[in-house]
């Protein structure tokens, strides 16, 4: 589970229904069948419109993706790299083979494989890179979706709404009516807002900025598994991984700590 | 027929129909000669005033594409280039004269005809980078046009909207008739802002998705073209491809699967 | 005449007019001088203050250029830079001195005068380039002047609105004309929207799309001339010049057509 | 004073209150203290939190520059560097020292300066580069200050009116007095409106208009100077500068004369 | 204390509570639980959703940095530098040890530990490199957040005001209490609108030039201790950091005085 997605998700509905209940107001009058066929049913269709079927089959996994916690980051990656690194220093690249059970990560995997099979390492580099390059591009994909959920659930709110508000004043037959019906149309502004706002667009945040984390670590993998492949001492590895792991170890807290923090580099272990 | 497109315009339209109706709605009263004319004739006045007829008379052939599904896909290509390729090879360039019968692709075609003429290498890139290029500046045409009417739509229904307050408060002879024609007046807005955001900016944004699908698709055939033409072993040339499939072999979906997942490369037939 | 922008601006104004007429709307109710004031000053009130009355003078010239169509374009200029090359070959660089008068673009016979003179190459290539960018500065301005326009008709469309209804609630001493005065208030509204989605946002897109044309085709001839003046064989300059005819010669349509097209490049008469 | 701006503002207001008093309103109902300090107090805090008083105690400087017209421009400064050159080249560079006190620009008589010193030429380029950047960079602030104050000033102006109507609907114990209060509450929005779009906005693109000059002329002494210091034929460095002056020499305007312009090249008198 | 983010937030509320006083508006009717609920528990939910918790944690170090100023700048860091470079100059790099004591900055005192390790320059440089880039990303998400929140906080308002509104009008059994409902349920438009623009996106602007200040404060002091560890002469490094200082030495404030400005560099003592 994504605390941060699920906790989020449920406190900014809770925060609304909380907030118009202590106003007084009835739940039942924010349930409406019609507009929520407005809303929901023109957001999909204006969706689906804009993108591919093969694109948007993408989409259940997508939601996952936002909705739980990838477990494989960049400090194991890290560890594990460096781990592999010495195998293959004192047992040679074949020696590999034994570890491949153990790794979860897809892409690890797959690059040890490629290691192990002897491939050309710019052949390698290059699978890699398209691996990469792929997965970045799907995500795009991923994240437009989303913001086009975004972008397009509050305008067929205000339809629904502008549809209410037609209806309601076609037929005045029923005056006392009136202002309850004025109040039903704007449940579709509300469901349209509130969907883009609490849903939408939050989500496409958060797989935008899972992306950039994915991305990092496997531009940390990639550097890994060529050096391993180019047979570069574990020591330098370590060296060169540094640049990636920056973002995660000690120094990252450590402006907010007065002037006795460690004036040593962040990844010094190695020194 | 794209699917996607059309699903997507029939269903979100549904929608609204659907939530009106439910609602009690009237179908009539969503009926109005005058709103459409001034939202769809003024759309159509300031995208007129926007591009030049020469761009324009390829309407049609955008919405075909944005409502058809294009057959040549990079997977195809792949296969077929790899054939060339083969066939070269054992027969020479020339031999490639009879399969250029067979071949539906334009660009595919017209990149052999350059190869079988013994065109100089670097004109046959040139000459195919600018038709790829040519090709994106068209498409990029055809998106703004969408767009455009896409911004252009919704003012326009305010403006509707506008001067039918302005007809109503103006003569206030029958007041009974007051809310009907305050009702009347918001249909322009609902035209403008459903055509936006129903058809014009969902049609804009599958353009762009095809756009990129086809330049990314004739990228791997002009790789593919002036390696054959350099006399690459097609194995080589399987190789540079892979670069370009990516985006479409089983890896595709492996990262939903768990780590059961072939660690092997996407595209592995060559190892 | 550019007939797109010509008939763009009055089928959209015609269209608001007419579906307003249609309605049943006062044509009279529309026009209101002080709305127009407010409207009309205030875009040009905030256009002054944005730019500088030397890059404003050049409005009128602006306005003509959306409003008429440019006679020399990539094809004729294609055709004449083959024929200078071929005399050239034949004659020598000085005859061109002859055909100076029959050039009617301004651009290109400023490059031939400074071929006739003998500029060095390198200086020669360096003021057609700088006159490059210095018409596409210049084009940027114009279109920020009618883009900012585009912006500021709205809100200036607002203020207009609210100061009256500010006047309107201000003193109702004649309750019976409340309802008209508010109509008369919405006047502005309509005149700030209207000319920023009819006349400054397209104009301002119209100028973008003449501004890329005119300068593919001014590289063009950049390209010719330096290879005129560097003494490139005529069919070497029909190739070079080949990538920037691209996007006008038959390919062009070709992707509409069926797969009987011809599969030879676009511009291969030279072949 | 330059004059645009000055016309621009008065116009802009003076086009706002004539329309107003035009349709018979009553000027003293668009003054209202409690307005004008929620919209310009809430304009200016917010203002002041987004920014350093550091760089905000440049603002008056920035009204300054955008009120009054710079006079050293691009045409005096190419006069000015060719006779420098001259100079230097007839009687050396020291000679330069008595042509000092008559260089109004102070970024000129920096550059002369150094040259006269003798610094290194690559330190003497650095530190040219280094002011140009600098001034760039406060440019860019005093841009951002004021967009972000055309930014804020409209959502003052809403939360104003917003103000407004919670008094007003909060007790209605004079209700014959309701109409005014609304209107009232309106001028706050007109306040934010009006100061964003006729003063704030304006302004800030009239900054950056005038940023572009400013670093263009600095482009080109930069040059001058760094040729007059490598001892540079002065005709080679008119050639040089014409890049530069481009902008503002005869072709500027010869597009729009006819096919009887010059064909010669815009600055050719070194011909 | 930053004065003027203080300043700012404390003039912007003090200027909307003050004008509603002057008013006549009862303050008491500003304050509404449930509107707090959903436009402050809305906000937090879309902004949880949209990051993570691990990203979120330094929400209180941004408000810091926003609300306090930072000591170490420019200046400052540009003296040290030079002392330090006179003193390994005159002592040796081993010297530079009795200084780290002295050094508050955490960024300066880790560059001068890895010159006194005797680290290889290159991974120094790297280091110091990746210290850089990882604290922008670590700003940038931090501006992200603010600017999120200022983007959510108006949405959430338009939400708590439709449902007052959906409230208000679904039961009207009390009419007499009518205006006064509807004067509350617009308290959440004035809560989103005006904690977005007095806080959230004043305080992301903030960041931002914080910032930018912070990266080029480091960027100076990467330069320094890398000159430092190549044995620059002093007077070299003096220079170099010269380009680094442009801003905020005298020059700064030069433009605005008259001609009797210094006609010497900037920074000219090392003249």
């Amino acid at each position: 589970m994504d605390l941060s997605t699920l906790i989020g998700v449920i406190a900014g509905i809770g925060a609304l229904v909380m907030g118009y209940l202590l106003e007084g107001g009835a739940l039942g009058a924010l349930f409406q069948f019609s507009a929520a066929i407005i809303v929901f049913g023109g957001t999909a269709g204006a969706v689906l419109t804009s993108f591919s079927l093969s694109d948007l089959k993408h989409l259940p996994h997508w939601l996952k993706v936002a909705f739980t916690s990838q477990t494989f980051g960049t400090a194991e990656a890290y560890e594990a790299l460096i781990g592999f690194a010495e195998k293959a220093r004192r047992e040679g690249l074949l020696s590999l083979e034994q570890e491949l059970q153990t790794v979860n990560d897809r892409f690890t995997r797959q690059g040890l494989q490629l290691v192990i099979d002897g491939t050309d390492p710019e052949i390698t580099e290059e699978i890699l890179e398209s691996n990469i390059a792929v997965l970045e591009k799907r995500h795009k994909v991923g994240i437009s979706v989303f913001e086009a959920a975004g972008g397009f659930g509050p305008t067929m709110g205000i339809i629904g709404t502008v549809m209410g508000l037609v209806k309601v004043l076609g037929n005045l037959s029923d005056p006392s009516a009136l202002s309850e019906s004025i109040a039903s149309a704007f449940i579709a502004t509300l469901y349209g807002v509130s969907s883009a706002n609490l849903l939408w667009l939050p989500i496409a945040t958060k797989l935008k900025m899972k992306d950039k984390a994915e991305v990092a670590a496997m531009e940390m993998v990639r550097d890994g598994i060529l050096s391993i492949q180019a047979g570069d001492n574990p020591s330098i590895l370590r060296e060169k991984l540094k640049t990636h792991v920056g973002s995660l170890l000690p120094s990252e807290d450590n402006d907010e700590e007065g002037a006795a923090a460690a004036g040593r580099p962040a990844v010094s272990e190695s020194r």
